[in-house]
């Protein structure tokens, strides 16, 4: 089984990408799984209804999210019949919505979890102990368990690949809106990259109008950080072949789209 | 001319890796400049006077340092005396040792400066305005400017690429020890990579035992970090191709040595 | 001289307190300078022009600031203009209006301060070394130097105590809305304490409507916070007696007016 | 029933006062129940079994801990027997020792709960949730409940005794060394205080050597943080007065003994 995992879409220069290059990406690696990461996908803070249904269109199974869910007001009143949405499970209990979700995929299950790091981060449950709990549950239905870890710090995240080496199919990392180079197959077959990257503006700072994240860091005045719309775009993401059976993956492969690595069919 | 820069080289699996590959880097590469950061060379924790005098011998021109600096004592002792090691430049004023420092090449000068973001890292003085002084004293004499930029969030470090974009040879991150694979010509001329990662311990979590990391996430117990010895390692740096007279670079290449990426001559 | 200091005023209710208290507290302590801190006077966030002019009808010298400065737009119109309006000075050289001004109290000059700490707070220029600059300035025309240091942690606030200590007449803490009980005079005649509180809510967080903030702590969901309306409210500040020669500080009293502690005159 | 509780005790000025004003404080207001906090009782970092022995010795029913509490090694092997040691209840499930004790007064049982904030403080779990369930616990036997919530944002803290106001008898604040001046019986019966303070030197910074800290500001070169012992003394705490049948707090009285506050009998 393939799965097709694509990192933080960023507003709309992140949706065009998105909508562009899906058909590609489908021709070329002829993913099982689609999942996409929408925490940024509106104006680069939360997601709507409306966004949350045309990745489903355009080909996406899942969307997952991060610290960005609650940005946009609506998402309250969608996210609880939001089938194929997953915010991290470790928020709070009692907090709308879900942190993992099942897909069918002609017949064989697949589990999507979402997860959130607490180091730079605000303080939530813990998320090693949840993915533990979720894990448990996940394993009585499949062995293919895809987990999207939003965290900031690369300890925690290289932290969590080592904790689910052999529990899961791959641990990816979102978040920091930038590509790492250190995807792996760990010892035990869990496939393990400490950032996908961002979809979205290519010419700016994690998707957002480079003057004025320069502007903040050098008056620390307050700024108002908006998508940069004036640039060139990319595509972040990766793709992990994994067997069905056992869940393990053998292959991981980075997928970054942009004018300096031209999209290769 | 060609500078190869090398990742926070990590205790004695770290300065293993780099007395093996660099004559091989060196081979391959014809570097006329070689810089390599050593804020962990020393057990993880910061650098003796033995070992910097090691890295100069093996071929390092400078080494740059970070939030790890002043780990090892000693290096009260030295760090005046020390031409070639930098620390960041943004440390208060009155700070042993010092920022910056300039390389002879067969007549041509380059200027290498060290500083440190102040993002999810201890309040020092302003990177940004820090670096306008330093470039202003280094043009006078150079247009080839290295900059190794030693901070933790990628907003920070990428708001800093672009505004030393034009200005600079070579903006490098370090300090996450994670090699990003954004690495880049800025449109004005400045190569950047927002970290160029760790050389040491391949399977471990920063270099440090991945057990004690771990356990310090699942318990939050005080835990001792040591460097891990009984895995395998990886060297990660980059070479930049920058032009003599302009100080422009044409060119940045990622390297990063281990199991999964072995050495190519 | 006397001088009285009231704690940063929160939103409508503070300013009702301040409007209704000002008369008596003149009254029972003939101060012949005062200062209010006014970084939550609009609504809890930031001040407008006319809240700048009310104060100094009703009696304030000058009005010190924060972290909320810039949280109303229009400051950016009229601070450089204010001239009884002081903001940290060591905010980012360039940043609109001042950290330091001068009154004159039949014809003895007195400097009024305003710095902002930097732990658990954003990464600033250095608050001690900046007030080195300011006192060394201040000293060449008075000895009567009062410091409003806006910070959060007790350490660098105590830490600021001391370091001033004999250089100016008084360091008095805010930002934390909560009045400690450890006013004292210092060794060498400089007037401390760690917070003089908050003006406005009483039966609140911060003078934030407790609902709001609790719900936060409990759920981690977005949450407006806003002035809570619906209690009682109290008053808090200090005054210190200083020799007008040496500007050594004799006395410091707290002062704290609410229904546990109603106003004695 | 009367409470007395003793703020963190640092070093041996900290016990050094304990000692000489706890028969005094015995004497002065008879208190039935005796809580201390001991988190720096051990040269200012931790505790060892001797001085947690002593305190008892000296009349402590209850040895409260907090952030500090695994700074010295030989706890691990005495807390999980140290039947009036607890340490803050929300740490990770699994860790040594408790959270919660009962003390039973001539008949009368009375539950002592320890927990931590997270504002500023490592990630733990949800101090909140964990009170909901220990005081569901103690409810089954006595409604006299003392929390000692150390914590250093006073947003978090006086949440925490809005949120508790009327489920225990008082929620004292500690952990941040200085005491504050806003104790008062919140609306529903909880006797509340932010900060009881510190027992230990008078003339230092949080009972540190304050040229050290001070060296930490100003240079933020590595320094090591010492008991201060060479100036004055100080304890800090209060005592609370409880109905044993409701649990209601009717009185809570700030205790601080200094130089510029002698002990009166
Ligand atoms: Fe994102
Ligand atoms: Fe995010
Ligand atoms: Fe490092
Ligand atoms: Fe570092
Ligand atoms: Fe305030
Ligand atoms: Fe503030
Ligand atoms: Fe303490
Ligand atoms: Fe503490």
């Amino acid at each position: 089984m393939k799965i097709l995992f694509i990192g933080d879409v960023a507003g709309s220069p992140g949706r065009d990408m998105l909508q562009a290059y899906l058909p590609k990406l489908k021709e070329k690696y002829r993913p099982n799984l689609i999942i996409v990461n929408g925490e940024n996908a509106a104006a680069g803070k939360g997601i709507t209804q409306k966004i949350y249904k045309q990745f489903q269109q355009w080909g996406a199974h899942v969307i997952t999210m991060g610290n960005h869910t609650w940005d946009k007001k609506e998402i309250f009143e969608f996210i609880d019949d939001a089938k194929n949405m997953i915010r991290p499970a470790n928020f709070p209990e009692g907090t709308p919505g879900k942190g993992i979700t099942f897909v069918n995929i002609n017949g064989t299950e697949a589990a999507v979890i979402n997860a959130q790091g607490r180091t730079f981060l605000p303080a939530i449950d813990d998320p090693f102990k949840k993915l533990d709990e979720l894990i448990e549950i996940a394993k009585k239905r499949t062995n293919i368990i895809f987990v999207d870890f939003h965290a900031e710090a690369t300890s925690e995240k290289q932290a969590m690949g080592w904790y689910l080496d052999g529990k899961v199919s791959a641990v990816a990392g979102t978040h920091t809106h930038t590509q790492t180079a250190d995807e792996r197959i760990l010892p035990n077959g869990t496939a393990y990259i400490t950032d996908v990257g961002m979809t979205g503006p290519y010419d700016a700072i994690l998707g957002m109008d480079k003057e004025a994240v320069m502007k903040k860091f050098l008056t620390s005045l307050p700024v108002r950080f908006e998508i940069d719309k004036d640039g060139r775009n990319q595509l972040n993401g990766m793709v992990v072949t994994v067997n069905e059976k056992s869940g393990k993956a053998s292959t991981i492969e980075r997928i970054m789209i942009n004018d300096d690595h031209p999209f290769d069919s």
